[in-house]
């Protein structure tokens, strides 16, 4: 969003909240923290965003409380977060990491060493701001995800490599996968039931980024017990959610 | 889609043509053709085409059947094109332009001298390429959209603020209602049936803006029969389409 666009977004704007996340994207790409397909995975976003109704559904909110209890119960759990997810909700993933005392591996599926430091100095700035001192890897891989190749299997093995339990903001399909079968419980954040990742992941969130940390940093002082988790059945209750909104709407 | 990302591309990829559809959005970002905000929006789109399935329904069929009647019928028809509809059709564009005898005028929301001059330049290349001499307007605004203000209103009095049918790919929801309450008949492509472009039009076209193009091209010729036209009914099923792509895929 370049000035003139920006000046464009009035509070009274019915989709301003909306907007204005999309403000923290394309501010993280002029800052170089994103890759060019980014902002297409971003638009992907809203767009189901707006079919669920821009609000966390009862089944989303069900989710997010089974991925606090997952994340409590583990016993080495980890943040794993690309570019968007950093650009979006930085600040609350390490609130989370720091509640969590975990570290957060930056992972990026388009790994260049400019986009990862400009991410890390963006966490560490974050850190420093917040009082914290999340651990944040990433920078200096040491090991491999099985079955992927190149740059996108690259982790690190303090970290991803060693975890138990992992938090997967808007994951790739393939990584998804590649984390399931080391036999990771992995917990997705995405707003498409149909993806890849949300159909592979063990608990999948159906809801945007930002509500999830926002609800994540309530719950896990919770510390929610874990239950009986039936993937599919959240993943079909998400796309009723969008079949209620979308049915006679023009009869 | 940098270098590196275009190489990831495997034509054997299921979603192949949906990203090398995207891949021409990159590169028209690249040249400077497109606002910050085009590459979200393409997104946006991407996420409703995958929905709808990726296909062109029987009800974008008709619809699109019916849009060449009307622009065939027309007195006096102009395509608007913005950046994402130049960059991803602009030579079906032009051909469709030279079938209806008609000008095509470049009308974009964020108008910058820069982006304008890209675009022309684009579609002036195009036009030498294709053999064609279809009047690119644009470039030298005399007229008003009334009700709308500053350069989103800018307009050419032998193009847009003239013309009884307009063609508006991907156009914005405000110029939209300006244009109907003109008293011109409005056809609409857009993949979102909920936008308020879809509603608002006198024929929307739920489906992707190649796909569009392609179909035009055939039917013109055939000059087909105006009809009476239920917008609201070609809309509902859209979203029906979407609905029986999504209901028990868990099940």
């Amino acid at each position: 969003m370049n000035e003139e666009e920006e000046n464009l977004v009035d509070p009274s704007h019915p989709r301003y909240k909306s907007l204005m996340i999309r403000k923290k994207v394309a501010d993280a790409g002029v800052k170089g923290m994103l890759a060019d397909s980014a902002m297409i995975a971003h638009g992907r976003g809203e767009a189901f965003d707006y079919l669920i109704g821009e609000q966390t559904t009862p089944s989303a909110y069900e989710a997010t409380k089974e991925a606090a209890a997952r994340l409590v119960r583990a016993r080495k759990p980890v943040l794993s977060l690309n570019g968007n997810a950093i650009a979006l909700a930085g600040q609350d993933f390490l609130t989370i990491a720091s509640q969590l005392d975990c570290p957060i591996e930056i992972n990026i599926f388009y790994r260049t060493p400019e986009r990862m430091g400009a991410l890390l100095g963006h966490l560490k700035m974050l850190n420093t701001k917040l009082g914290l001192d999340v651990e944040i890897l990433g920078g200096v891989p040491d090991a491999r995800i099985p079955g992927l190749e190149g740059p996108r299997g690259a982790c690190q093995s303090n970290g991803i490599f060693e975890s138990d339990t992992i938090l997967v903001p808007l994951e790739d399909g393939d990584r998804c996968e590649a984390l399931i079968a080391m036999g990771k419980e992995v917990i997705v954040i995405d707003l498409n039931p149909l993806s890849r990742s949300s159909r592979k992941g063990t608990v999948a969130i159906i809801d945007e980024v930002t509500r999830v940390a926002k609800n994540l940093i309530q719950m896990i002082p919770q510390r929610p017990a874990v239950s009986e988790w039936n993937n599919n059945q959240a993943l079909q209750s998400a796309l009723n959610s969008i079949s209620a909104n979308i049915e006679n709407q023009f009869q």
